[in-house]
Order: structure tokens, then C-alpha cells, then sequence
């Protein structure tokens, strides 16, 4: 049987995109079943539960098994035991950094979310897509290109969203998508660690570790109103996980932009990504929706 | 405007690959052409004239270039400058090696040849393929499938093959395939160096830096009478390039295995790689065709 999963601290395009390609791989003959390395955050549980899609079972290890890893492709980010594992594919729309000691199936395109490859793939192989599939797959594009407002969408993204709304019977892609952004938001209602470690990658540049947090909400305000307590909280997390700085972005959807919290052994280089100075700890970076292309690269162009 | 390339040390895959893409991206809108990285060799000189394909230009560096990798994707293949150019994408069906930091296309297929990935491209796209680039495509995978031969042929090698022959007008797919393996192989005008260094490829583990290269002929009695005379010439190639190992596959398509030449700073490790004793410094490995899936492999385990 082939293991199907996306990444660790899995969001809604890598449950979504696991869920919708197993299902394919099962349409073209093939063993195989969709799998999540951690818990679905609340905005994931809501669309799997609108579709009526179950939830993928927790994978300890992926040691000795065949596995397709889906919307990632670095082992940092990967299962427990991927060294030992018999990668079969990577589907991802992520930058690369794969070794691998024979030839396989690696289809990387660079769309919005990894559930539009997916998506592109049913219509490839001519396989019809059930509304479950389609309703998780066109929820994983508006959750990855925050509704098309991220840098990261293409044309290719919308094209394939307005098909598979119509499958899933979805007609404003815009109300669905704020539902499902505020789901994931709930920032009342959670600590300032589950803030902090929302929805984080630890990148590694010249021996000094960098955890990159995202927070995506309708309104910053409720967020940026415990500042204080969330800097601290970051500075615990560094301390503790001997990292040089810990990064939340706080992304507003509506206001389309980001306000930069930053802790770090060292500011400056920070500063210096951004071309802009922080003021008790924060920043607001207008136009700043994606982590993946507008705060790592700065931040490696410096640091790496 | 892409450029267009497959791997130093071109074979007909590399540069039929490259062309056939090109006009692909043309087709699709994008300003794209066709390069090479090395001389064609006399098998893909005989393909290119058969079919009117007028040789791709020389690429002299990749440097500040958008370039699409074909039929390779570790940059000690590629390009002088690969490490300043823009990768756009990349196509190709061996082992990965690969790290970019911004996500690009990637396609790779664990199929027979890059040449049927670049055919199912067409299809996909739904471009009419003109009759020299079928001939040239089909070319390829009969190359590098070793007219369906080598243990890497996949069944869709031998579906798009049978679609692109229509295409090309070629009838007996084995006849062509032996006339251009007759035009590769020509060893009777060859010099002992020209044999040694005549399709090969540099890998190093662990510091241990391993030339291994492919003749494949017809009748391998013509190369293995002259094998006191390539030992020595793989010797002095070892010397001159400091290299731990040469090894010399000639590989009889006909009788479907390899003749294993190989000179070392230590055989012990080579020999055990195949479980066989090298005698005078050669061995007969019967079903052997494949450079990537049968000795780099098994070296890669007793060497990296």
C-alpha cells in the first residue's frame, strides 16, 4: 500500500491534497490511502466535516513503507523515519531540497496550493471527481492563496477553483473562504503558546535556526491587542528550543498585509530583510500575505 | 527567451529532449530554443539528419539565463554558470539531486527516457507534434531504452514510441533502432581514448571520485579485441584525472549484456558491487544495460 501524506503541522492543503490524490491513485488502480502527520487545525476540521470527508489517520513512522509525500518535499518536514522509507512520489508547490538514489515520480508546479496539482491531475488522467474530493481540494486553494489575495495564486489556481466549485456546489467562493479563515482563527479562544505555534516551519540558515509562525485572521486587532503576551511566549520558544529568532506573521486578510512580530538573538539582520525597523517588537508589511515568498527569501538572502 | 538544455556529454536524449520541449514552449506562447551542452554524438548527428532537425547552438554559459534543464538535474551536469542562472524548470527521469530556493516546475517520471515525458507533454497540452520532432523524440526513447531492452522501459515508453513511429512515418522500429546504434558504435575508427571517454558520466562518494562509462554496440567482439589497448588508456585517464575508479561498460544490445572493464586504486570494493571477480581486469554481466539502475546503484551501496 502506498502512503499518502503532506507535511507535519499539516493545514488544510496538505491534509486536502493527501486526501484528493490517494483517492486518485485508488481511481487509477492503485493500493493506496491518505495519512496526516498531526492534528487538522479548526479551519481543516470544518471542511472535512462540511464534506463529509473523515479524517486521515495519524502515521507514526514511515519506515519500511512506500510513501507519496504530498505539498512538501523536505525531510525536516517530513514522517518520522522518512530516511527509511521507499518514496514512491512528491507532489508540491514549495521550493526544492529532495535527494533521492533512484528515479521517481516528482511533479512540482508553481501554483497556489498543491491541491490545484491534484486537482490538474484528475483532469489528466480523465478520472470524475466525487463532490467530497472537490469540495476539499477547492478549500485547500482558498486556504493556501488566502482566498486568491496571495502572491503565490496564478491563473491556473482560479481556473481550477471555479471548476471544482462547481462540482462541490460552492457558489461564493468569498463567503466560504472567510468562514473558513475565521474557523482557523478562533485567536479568542486560544493560549498564547497555540498562537505562537500556530502554523510554523523551523528553517535553518548557517547553524542558526529561524521558527516562522503564521497566524492568518479577518481582524489583526484581537491578536495585536496581547502583543505583549505573545512576545513573551516567543521568547520562551526560542529560549527553550535554542533557536536565533522566532518569527509570527500576522496576516489580515482583509487588510491584506502582515504585522512582523520578531524575537532574535540579533534584530538587525531582520531589520535588514525587511528594510524596515521593528518598534517594540513588531511591524506592519503591507501587501505581505505568503511566507514562502515574501518572508523566507529576504530573510535567506541575509542569513543564508 | 529559455534556454533549453539536457546534459554535458550529450546523448540523443539529452539533445532530442531539448528540441522537442523547445517547440513545445513555443507552441504554448513562451519564447524558448533549443541548446546543447557538448558535441551530439555520431547516433544523434544520424537522428538529427534523418529527420531535418537542424542542430541545436553551443551553450557557452547558463549564467543570468532562464534556463529548463532537460534529461538531467545535478548541476555538475549541467551548464557552466548553472549556479547564476534562473531555473525555470526542469524535466527529467533519473535520480534526484536538487535544491533551488523558489519553487519551480519539476518534472520527473521514473520512465525510460525524458523524450516520452516531453511526448506526453504534447498530449497533455494537446499540441499537434510536427514529424521531425516525433522522429526525433521517438529516436531518444529507442536510444535510451535500448530498443526497449534496458530494464528501465516502462509500458508508456512503448505506447508513446508506437504513437510517435505513426507520427514519423518509421515502420520497423528495430531496424532504426540498429541503424542508429550501428552510426554510436563505429568503434573500428575509433581511437582507444574516444572508447574510454565516450559516453560517460563522473559520481563521487565519499570523496572517491568514479568515471563510469557506456559503449553499446552490436557485436561486441570489435571493442574486446581491443581491450589490453582501453585498459591501458582508462589507466592513464584514471592518473590523469586523479579519479579512484574508470570503469568501462560495453554493452552487447544483441546478446543483452555488459562486459564490465574497470581499473581502480582498490578493485576489491567494485568486485564485491557485483559480486563477481573482475579477470584481467573485465567481467561478463549478463542482462546488464543499464548505467543508472544496474551499476550505479550497486556501487553507490559498497562506495557512498
Amino acid at each position: 500500500m502506498i502512503y499518502v501524506f503532506g507535511h507535519k503541522v499539516p493545514d488544510t492543503d496538505a491534509i486536502c491534497s493527501a486526501v484528493g490524490y490517494a483517492y486518485l491513485l485508488r481511481a487509477t488502480g492503485k493500493d493506496a490511502k491518505a495519512f496526516r502527520l498531526g492534528e487538522p487545525n479548526d479551519e481543516t476540521k470544518l471542511v472535512l466535516e462540511k464534506f463529509g470527508v473523515s479524517t486521515p489517520e495519524l502515521l507514526d513512522s514511515a519506515a519500511d513503507k512506500d510513501v507519496w509525500l504530498m505539498d512538501h518535499n523536505e525531510f525536516n518536514q517530513s514522517a518520522d523515519g522518512i530516511e527509511q522509507a521507499n518514496i514512491v512520489g512528491v507532489i508540491d508547490h514549495h521550493k526544492i531540497k529532495f535527494a533521492y538514489d533512484k528515479p521517481i515520480t516528482y511533479i512540482a508546479l508553481p501554483w497556489g496550493s498543491s491541491s490545484t496539482i491534484v486537482a490538474k491531475l484528475f483532469e489528466i488522467y480523465g478520472v470524475e471527481m466525487p463532490r467530497e474530493i472537490a469540495g476539499c481540494l477547492l478549500s485547500a486553494i482558498l486556504s493556501d492563496t488566502v482566498i486568491f489575495k496571495s502572491p503565490t495564486t496564478t491563473e491556473i489556481d482560479r481556473e481550477i477553483a471555479a471548476k471544482l466549485a462547481a462540482i462541490a456546489g460552492i457558489d461564493d467562493l468569498t463567503a466560504w473562504g472567510i468562514e473558513m479563515f475565521k474557523a482557523k482563527s478562533k485567536i479568542g479562544e486560544k493560549s498564547a503558546r497555540e498562537i505562537v505555534l500556530n502554523d510554523y516551519k523551523v528553517y535553518e540558515w548557517n547553524g542558526k535556526k529561524v521558527l516562522i509562525n503564521q497566524v492568518e485572521v479577518i481582524d489583526d486587532s484581537e491578536v495585536l491587542e496581547r502583543k505583549e503576551e505573545i512576545l513573551d511566549e516567543m521568547e520562551k520558544v526560542k529560549r527553550e528550543q535554542g533557536l536565533f529568532a522566532v518569527i509570527t506573521m500576522v496576516t489580515d486578510i482583509m487588510k491584506e498585509g502582515t504585522t512582523l512580530l520578531a524575537v532574535a538573538d540579533d534584530i538587525a539582520p531582520i531589520e535588514k530583510a525587511f528594510g524596515k525597523k521593528l518598534e517594540s517588537g513588531s511591524v506592519w508589511l503591507p501587501g505581505v500575505m505568503s511566507r514562502k515568498k515574501q518572508i523566507v527569501p529576504p530573510l535567506e538572502k541575509v542569513l543564508g
